[in-house]
């Protein structure tokens, strides 16, 4: 086990030592006794060098404010610039001035990883605007209002979880390749192996059949629902691969599903129930009560930010189904769909919840990139 | 309003009118007193026709065990048969059986879905195997088996996700679609709207570049270790949308890497650290202390199943990765990964688990298709 043990040798020097009692910005910020022997790991979000003493503010991402060290200006080197990564040891005591706290007295400062300010994006004091962070897909989560969205973000996906799991819904991870093109928009993206793609002539695909990216795991969610009686009801977009990746072309997608939507959208949240019946996909039930040619189904408009969530209501009638596929010429690709009505189906139903357009709604977050790690759209797809 | 109230309407034909208390099965076998007027629905599992007696047993998957239901003769119909879906209203007792504490008294016996038995799979009283209940995807969920494995996939998705989320880590979705080859392994599936298909040659791709589905979220999460300092640890593969999809065609992969690993794991779970230089990605510091030509890696085996995690020693020297990226032509796009390194950095390490393989693991499941909802895998793509 010689490679084990260089293994474990190289493992070993990644971590630093134990050293001082190392605390986090804000257990530091928050401490109510001075302490000696501490230390606490950050970057620098400001040097200020005076005569007799060298200002810092580092931050670990703990807390939004910054702690304040105070230190001998011999401590101060070339490297601790803005922007780089330091180890400070030293003392914790009472801060003099009534803005902070506590305040670190330095014994010792390690530049953990220089920076390069001369080149890197994010300036010193400087509030920038989400357009300009934009730019930098692998720095912006180093820009405070960055890092905030993405934890709002974070806790926002475990609490719509935690709901889910507390009212007894099963997660199911539903498929991102798929066969069905289950809107019937016909705007897939398709999927190839390099192989495939360079023999353009006589294809054998990878899967047999052609392959698309999903738009949608609704149809999977409403297999699923078989799983229990009285948790019958899909949780569309809820399974994390769905509202994870549909924003990644959503961005700038103005279909005229959409536009339809934008156009009854008034001022205040609205139910619209009435779809033209070509923009709706096959499974929906016919709107009896309402308008001609429509077919039933539940949106939640919000001003400003478009559909929040949209629910269908289902044909479960066979023969009506049956007809309607056969029409479409689907019956043999949607004959399992067939099959859920005929073998013990059940009332069933579901909503689709556009996740990021809730953080903008709940935000006030006015461009959908800001909210996405990694958003791709049409002529983007960085990093 | 017209058309809102015709939806209206609509949704509440959906739901069934109240009536007598609603029970789950495992509510009314778990009772303790007897009640009058209570409703249970459900699939049948079993339907026993005596001269005197009707025995039913119905299940919502709640609980593994059915609610035995005790009806005159007369309220047997033609479609009351195993696999449909019933609501049964009626007195819940204490049962004079031995086997069951409560069982329920009938009424009223409604069936809600019929199933033609002839043509459906899944039989009475037989207990089918895996590999026959595999090939109807859209059924399996209503066997046991499947559905008790889907659960646990569920809860153990839940808990992951909690402990990473009590130990202070941000939840990052990671892009399904990438214009990176993070592995190195040049065996990615490309991703196309339908126009670029068509027009073979000379193409402009929707995203300006060419687009795959990515294989890892490493890299991305490397990008968002830069959140917070303590916090810098990669989470690989936690993402969901990571552990999602990664199965859907790892099941049948067999690479040069799986091959080395299988290779070297003994009975016991062992731990690899070198690997052969060629097999790894160029962000993976060199082994110094092992094996010449080898780089650090540690990947936790467990016999049977395969590489279950495995973590990388991450190169952190700016000119050894500037070096390595332009001897691979990988300079300009890489140079988002270069500027990761000159910007601040600090140490970080990471680890990936395979979610489908720690599933079979625990539950002794061999083959991996029973442990995700919609296996994809070459010349299959079903649903």
């Amino acid at each position: 086990m010689l490679g084990a043990r260089g293994g474990w040798r190289a493992l070993r020097r990644c971590s630093s030592l134990p050293r001082a009692v190392r605390l986090r910005v804000r257990e530091a910020l928050g401490a109510r006794e001075p302490a000696e022997a501490v230390r606490v790991q950050g970057w620098v979000r400001s040097v200020r060098s005076q005569k007799e003493v060298l200002f810092l503010h580092i931050n670990d991402g703990s807390s939004l404010e910054s702690l304040q060290v105070v230190a001998d200006p011999s401590l101060e080197k070339r490297d601790l610039t803005f922007g780089s990564a330091v180890e400070v040891q030293g003392k914790l005591v009472k801060s003099p001035h009534k803005m902070q706290n506590m305040e670190l007295q330095a014994e010792t400062i390690h530049v953990v990883g220089p920076c390069d300010i001369w080149s890197f994006p994010l300036k010193m004091r400087e509030r920038h605007p989400l357009e300009y962070v934009r730019q930098f897909p692998h720095l912006r989560c180093r820009n405070n209002t960055l890092g905030a969205l993405l934890r709002i973000r974070s806790e926002a996906t475990a609490s719509i979880h935690s709901f889910f799991q507390d009212n007894g819904y099963v997660h199911i991870h539903t498929p991102i390749i798929t066969s069905n093109d289950c809107e019937g928009a016909g705007e897939l993206f398709q999927i190839e192996t390099s192989r495939e793609e360079k023999e353009s002539v006589e294809k054998s695909h990878f899967f047999n059949v052609p392959a698309f990216l999903t738009v949608s795991g609704q149809l999977h969610l409403e297999v699923m629902a078989g799983i229990s009686y009285s948790e019958a009801v899909e949780i569309l977009k809820q399974a994390p691969q769905t509202f994870t990746f549909k924003p990644e072309w959503g961005c700038d997608l103005q279909t005229e599903h959409e536009k339809y939507l934008v156009k009854h959208c008034g001022e205040v949240p609205v139910f619209v129930v009435n779809y033209p019946y070509d923009l709706k996909p096959f499974y929906m039930r016919d709107n009896e009560d309402g308008p001609q040619h429509t077919v039933a189904a539940v949106d939640l408009l919000v001003p400003g930010v478009g559909e929040l969530c949209g629910g269908s209501l289902r044909e479960e009638r066979l023969p009506f189904l049956e007809s309607r596929l056969q029409r479409l010429g689907l019956t043999d690709a949607y004959q399992w769909y067939l099959d859920l009505r005929k073998f013990g189906s059940v009332p069933h139903g579901g909503f689709g919840m556009g996740f990021e357009r809730y953080l903008q709604y709940i935000l006030g977050v006015d461009n959908i990139k800001d909210v996405i790690p990694f958003p791709r759209f049409s002529h983007s797809c960085l990093l």
